[in-house]
């Protein structure tokens, strides 16, 4: 689809739509200068380094269309690779509009959704899982999120599978070079370096599958649902959160924010938590067993499930029970109101306890239970911390990602993941001594997997899907 | 106010909130290539010329922020006349939002709305009227907005001024050596030539104080409340209107559309349809009768009042009585249904007449009631361009102004009926051969309020009321 329109010039609005200052469209392609030159008659653009920024007029059939700036990029040393201009305008969505059609009756098409990235990549400016990251980039909301897209963007994650792709390719070369010599069985290939090779690839692979776990979670959020029976103090534990950390959310214009959803940032990952406010086991009313089925599965659906119970009052035999249902691994307990429970007897494990406030300001009795309940006093504000950790810890476990190689896209993992399967039947194919053109195969199809991921192997559709969910303008 | 913090650089975001492929950065004063060269090392931005455009990443205590484009304005070449410097970043709102927050922990300080213009106003870029056209400009949403406060920005409206106050600067200061001689009886101010230039200049005035009414027109929109009898076709009509020319109004991002009104281009001016549907005279109930007493309101505020009825159907002389609460200057009538009334007998200013549909397609009949009523059929399409037309006259009458010079501005109407009632003072004033001193005296008046347009005569107080309408980032 692209190659026949390639040599189109393309145009779009490059800022958010809207009322601004001013607002920016971009127009690449080989007739850049012309179109442009066209509407600014005050100036020879042909003349002009690249770099350069011009102030004028833009004209059409003698009429003003607006006071402009244009910045000039020549290709190859712009974004795309082709001439560039930059027309930046008064911020009125009637004038943007105004220049984007005038520029289109001058020659130029609008863009497609990606087609300004599309066309860097397929002029060897950015590679496939770099101008993927570009749209990452554009959408990152938390510091954490912008530092992988921009290590992946910068090439960081193309230089690492680069390295591997290229490790293969040698050894894909000298397995094909033993299949011409098939008769005469020679190992050109040395086996031992290939074993090695294998192993640091599948290292490799699944350190990079592993990342995903915590790369979706940069892109999507974790979700967090916090349950428990009325008036153990969920909201007020909600809202000590929120007041803490809502005004950095809130101070990102375009963040997210569902009704019935709350943005809680803890050291760069957003957490998404659900309300299930208002969940009652007991209920013969079919519209309200309705809307308990929905918030079950959204609890089902969730990251981490948050069970509250009032530590004060509640036995803690009977909190096990009703947390039993619950997928353990993602389950964390949380005994809330510490400050009405101190000096009081409970029953922990079998055993008869009394409550003591210690020096810390929590009860000492609580703290053996160590990592499987965190006892708080939300209306206090104690123990927060605790949980914040623990709720960060419960999504990456204690091996936070080592460096910044993060996979974030699902497209990557499910190539990564066929690299996995390769590596491993390529692994038991040497162990099993099986024919060389059988190795070469499963070599080959390895290296396949690679070249999807950075675009040296793709497809039209493959490209045009993958550019159709950037932003226009981009 | 300004004053103090004049010698502060500022920043704000210049394009519009939200997602985009890219996002704008302003950053202009004394200290902007200080400030933006701590954050970018890896070019001396000081060495470079001005118009110059450098791409490279912005970094903060070691951490990258974005890859970004800066454009760089030397003052006093740059839209303030101090060092400015565009940093272009990637469009994720929390990727501007940190580009600020660096650039401010480096030095900057956020820019209070409208402040790059006012540093522009205060520097002599722009004069007081100048600088409130680009508000106009960022605001337009029709062509002929757009053009009229492009050629405001552009000094066409203070070059106007500025003539007339020239003229009255160059007789104030005869009349005031008169004042000097005044034991002499001497006349240094030619009063032929000063009766003139007072014709002149009221002439002006007032040409400059009915074009407010357009202007203010083109920058608020033309009122029209369309109003008659249930099923006499109303939403029709509206429907008809807006086919025609909602793909207009829908193209352009961010208008505003409120869900009860419609907005409608006919040559380049806005009229914004406001609902009445659904208003009954005669009803008890309470919550509908406040409903209705609304609707009057509304239409007791409408620019143009368009009772429309059944031509087919209702009788003329109960239409007239019908519409004799409403202001007739701004009533539009119009006899819906022309295709149901061929060949049938009306009474029209007490004539019995047979309705006929004529070589035109419309029923000659009523073609005699020129201006009075307009007789359409919504169904068939027939006469809706007469009802267009009938429109923006009722707006301008058959005098549009006659040059791109158009008052849209509250406070320029406000000091122009200060000038004209200053002119008319001094024309009294010589008439009744008043004394030189009072004459002086109005002419010096005269002079204050043509220099508070332009900004010549302004107060602190009024540049920062001016400037805080404007939006951030301007």
């Amino acid at each position: 689809m692209y190659g026949s329109t390639w040599d189109d010039t393309i145009i779009a609005l490059a800022t958010p739509p809207g009322v601004g200052a001013i607002g920016v469209i971009r127009i690449s392609g080989s007739r850049t200068f012309d179109i442009v030159n066209a509407l600014f008659p005050s100036k020879d653009l042909q003349g002009q380094p690249s770099h350069t920024i011009l102030v004028g007029l833009l004209q059409y059939k003698n009429q003003v269309i607006d006071e402009v700036v244009l910045s000039l990029f020549r290709g190859p040393r712009s974004y795309t690779g082709e001439d560039v201009i930059e027309i930046s305008c008064h911020g009125s969505p009637f004038i943007q509009q105004q220049v984007i059609q005038t520029c289109v009756e001058a020659g130029a098409r609008l863009a497609r959704p990606g087609e300004f990235t599309q066309r860097a990549f397929l002029n060897g400016k950015l590679d496939l899982a770099q101008a993927e990251a570009v749209a990452d980039l554009i959408a990152s909301s938390t510091e954490v999120a912008r530092d992988t897209a921009l290590h992946a963007m910068r090439g960081g994650f193309s230089i690492v599978l680069a390295n591997l792709r290229q490790q293969m390719i040698r050894f894909s070369a000298l397995i094909e070079l033993e299949l011409d010599f098939s008769q005469e069985d020679v190992e050109f290939a040395d086996r031992t370096q290939f074993y090695q090779l294998l192993s640091e690839a599948t290292t490799l692979t699944q350190r990079l599958m592993n990342s995903f776990k915590y790369g979706n979670v940069l892109k999507n959020g974790v979700r967090v649902a916090i349950v428990g029976k009325p008036n153990v103090g969920k909201s007020t534990l909600l809202n000590n959160f929120l007041n803490e950390n809502r005004a950095i959310v809130s101070d990102i214009a375009g963040t997210t924010r569902d009704t019935i959803e709350e943005i809680l940032n803890i050291d760069g990952i957003l957490f998404r938590l659900i309300d299930t406010a208002g969940i009652r086991e007991h209920t013969s009313d079919v519209i309200e067993q309705a809307g308990i089925t929905k918030t079950k599965e959204k609890i089902q659906q969730a990251d981490i499930i948050i069970y509250m119970f009032d530590a004060s009052d509640e036995d803690f035999e009977e909190v096990l029970k009703e947390v039993a249902e619950y997928d353990q691994s993602r389950l964390l307990l949380i005994g809330n109101k510490t400050d009405e429970m101190y000096e009081k007897t409970y029953i922990i494990d079998g055993e008869e306890v009394v409550a003591m406030r210690d020096y810390d300001g929590l009860p000492s009795i609580f703290q053996h239970e160590g990592d499987r309940v965190k006892f708080i006093s939300a209306k206090e504000g104690e123990g927060l911390d605790e949980v914040r950790k623990a709720m960060v810890q419960m999504v990456f476990g204690s091996k936070a990602p080592a460096d910044d190689t993060i996979v974030t896209n699902a497209r990557h993992f499910d190539a990564l993941r066929m690299i996995d399967k390769c590596l491993t039947d390529i692994l038991a194919g040497l162990d099993a001594g099986v024919a060389t053109d059988l190795l070469a195969l499963d070599v080959r199809r390895c290296l396949h997997y690679l070249g999807e991921i950075t675009g040296e192997i793709t497809n039209d559709d493959q490209l045009d899907y993958i550019f159709s969910k950037f932003c226009i303008g981009k």
